[in-house]
């Protein structure tokens, strides 16, 4: 069973600042957040954990493996180096998308995400080092099937973009609402669902419905582990044997 | 009447490499990726013009006020920092949309994205200095009405996103088939367009469509000038107007 | 004859904010003062400007070709993404050493590099656009001959550098007190000196002194532009002729 | 006794990439050289190490607490997002100048820094998990006595950085010939060194020579610990303590 640990990173009190004392310049705002999530990814990435950009301003992380002093140094890091600091609340459970919820929850308790009084607050516990098994993690790698020669050969750039993004908002959707998962865009034609302990029917029922409802062609491979690279590196072999084997659900190690 | 100069960045035959000799760590790609975007964003933000990360494998950017040799410059320095290369091609009109259509054709004329002999295309010419005019670009931002109360502190964070991609996603296609407009999600709850000539009415239109389909409250500021920045700084300022007297649509200057 | 603009940027009190409220992370004010430096090389050099890192927390940069809008959206642009701001300081003739005493003067008298209230300052005036000349800029790279197989493959690591570093540190006392040139350390065993309108003789001597007190021996290329870019290119095409020819100066374009 | 772990990190046939197929952009080759000493800054730190710019082409770190695969780890995400790659070799000992002679001689071995075949060596082995001590390193941070009033805002800047300059070559050979330490200037007035066990009279000699010879008044904090981390933090605080006490030398914990 599935045992995801997951972290809400939120820029504390971002919305004001970016318009104090007037509005700051965009290519400067772009900048500050796609670095910023560029140094989580390496900093929970040394320790094994994703976080995925999400809405730059409210980043989800998979932290399995990360205790409380790993998160608290990364808060420190951005502290000592950006001109905002953020907050990281954990949850942990079967569910990502539960383990989200209670993550949330505990951090609005704490105060509104535009509240100028509530700085890196630090929430919620990991799971205990002797808890971790094997099976903590579920990691799901889509990726449209021939997306170059389908969209970004034939099509102009961003209709090829809107229908890539279509898939996405389809497939985050129902990934959500059928299947606690909790599903992010990561460039290209690439999508990354972090998943409860979900079945290989299940995952053909999510490549059905997209293609049924958007009109895109996904496959997916699937990965186990105890961390999140784990189990996602499972997912790109996974997804390398479905490109080799023509197959729309891989699944690696077989269960 | 605007006259957009939009530039297609396409890294070049990236899929392939993600994967050569084995899959790459995903935190590894992601880190190198939105770098990739940080720096063309201070890189085209440097001459004023704006870049948008859309895939991160093919990225749009607003370049008018930057020549062939600007582009050049930043191909090289790509070139010179990072393990990928970039082709960079160039389409301007009153269209923002045709304009990327054009841009687009001319890259593919060239050969795939997945092509390896096709590396660091320089296409398209840009708008001669003596046509440029104050009027040639005109950029909406679009900002989702107290994201923060409504959603933010409300849902859980996955939740919170969801609904704000809906909104993106709503709006991108509408302004897009109805408006010739190329919109971008640039993180937290706002959205940037870059237009052809719309008027007030247009804008309101766009609102009441994604509040109608998405059920996402937005208002807009729109600004013009000479470049992305100079319509995009109107823009934001014209956001804070339409805050101030909690409008829908603002424009700046007026026309 | 050469008029260089030299511009000092200095980080605002910089040092009490490394202790506040105790002393910060080592890794991450190296990464913070690596990172600005980086950043400010391409905006500088964007616009074809050199900067050296120098002391981190003062750096020199060679700027003819920006003027003072250019050097406020630097400014900007740290103050919109790093914890701490930079003030910046022109100045400009024929000597850069003087050039830089004049700089370091306007900033003094605008307070303490550690006064809490001297913030931002933007000081002197780039050379007006109609005054420059392709003579502007004189750049020396020197470089140390076969370092690998004196030094990197010979000697153990901190040796090698031990050696190089006195070379430098000889070479910039010599060029600072006989040429009235800036020298800097630019990794490797590469050192980038700004010079007034020296002479071959002169960098044949700078070359005997170095070798003769230090024990290392160096070539230079030496080029001249408008500005530090086409200098310091023309110096590295220089340097390659240098070693094509087992020479010990070579200046492009011949004089 | 101390055991330093060091970690020559080297990048592989560098020199010649510089000038393929002609020579690169200066202001690229630096942004390339310090973003990457920023990223190995926070790759070792994110695990308590320290990582030296030094010759940026030749890096040096002490990791004591990194094992094999966090050393390949980091090996690898410099192969996916740089240019070049870099060979990484260690060596262990009670004196950090003998080992990392051990980790040059190592990768001498392997072949040149300018082997075309040489790349990604990864040699050496770590000091054992159940061998290491709070005694392991030791790291001293010296720092310029009131560098602001005496320097910075008195002479101009490149003379203050000319005379701190100074102070820390006179340093670094006198700790390395008299003492088998390791000393890198970290920018600003500050030097950071990583010693075997030195006693409280041997940095109060090194102080005196740095004054009598170099004229540049410096204090120094001494740290101890189980990493560099925990010995760099420890010799940060000592050195407030000497600044409280206006004393030379104070050593934490206190022997
Ligand atoms: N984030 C991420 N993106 C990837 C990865 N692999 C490929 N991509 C992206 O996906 C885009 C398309 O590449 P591919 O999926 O290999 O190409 P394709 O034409 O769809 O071909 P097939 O997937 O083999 O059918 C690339 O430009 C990358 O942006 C990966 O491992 N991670
Ligand atoms: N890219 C970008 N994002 C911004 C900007 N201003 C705000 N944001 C983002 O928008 C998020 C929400 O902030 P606001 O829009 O100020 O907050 P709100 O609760 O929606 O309040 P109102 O918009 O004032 O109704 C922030 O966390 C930022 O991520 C901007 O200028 N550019
Ligand atoms: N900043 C900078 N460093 C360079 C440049 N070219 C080489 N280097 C550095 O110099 C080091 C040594 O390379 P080379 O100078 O090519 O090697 P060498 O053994 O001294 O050989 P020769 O100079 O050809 O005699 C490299 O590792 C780089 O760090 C350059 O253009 N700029
Ligand atoms: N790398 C690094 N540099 C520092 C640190 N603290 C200060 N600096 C640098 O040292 C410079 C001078 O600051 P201080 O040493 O505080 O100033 P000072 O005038 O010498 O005053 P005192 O040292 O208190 O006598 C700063 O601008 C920084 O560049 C540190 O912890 N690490
Ligand atoms: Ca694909
Ligand atoms: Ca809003
Ligand atoms: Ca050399
Ligand atoms: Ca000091």
């Amino acid at each position: 069973m599935t045992n995801t640990q997951v972290t809400l990173v939120q820029l504390d009190n971002y919305g004001p600042w970016t318009v104090t004392p007037s509005p700051r310049r965009e290519v400067d705002l772009q900048t500050m957040q796609s670095r910023m999530y560029a140094d989580l990814s390496q900093a929970f990435g040394m320790r094994d954990g994703y976080v995925f950009f999400t809405r730059f301003d409210n980043m989800i992380a998979v932290t399995n493996g990360l205790d409380l002093e790993d998160h608290a140094r990364i808060q420190e890091s951005v502290r000592n180096r950006y001109p905002v600091t953020v907050s990281l609340s954990m949850g942990t459970g079967p569910s990502p998308a539960d383990a989200l919820v209670d993550a949330t929850a505990a951090l609005q308790d704490q105060g509104s995400a535009q509240d100028a009084d509530r700085r890196e607050a630090l929430l919620g516990q990991p799971i205990p080092e002797a808890e971790r098994t094997d099976d903590d993690v579920q990691i799901a790698h889509f990726d449209v099937v021939d997306a170059t020669g389908t969209y970004t050969d034939q099509l102009d750039a961003f209709s090829s973009f809107a229908h890539i993004e279509q898939g996405y908002a389809t497939l985050m959707r129902y990934m959500h609402d059928a299947h606690d998962s909790l599903s992010f865009f990561v460039g290209g034609d690439n999508i990354i669902a972090v998943c409860p302990d979900l079945s290989t029917a299940d995952y053909a029922d999510a490549i059905d419905h997209v293609s049924a409802t958007a009109g895109v062609d996904v496959r997916v491979g699937v990965g186990r582990g105890t961390s999140a690279h784990d189990a996602g590196m499972g997912a790109k072999h996974a997804l390398e044997d479905a490109r080799d084997h023509e197959s729309d659900v891989e699944v690696l190690p077989e269960p």
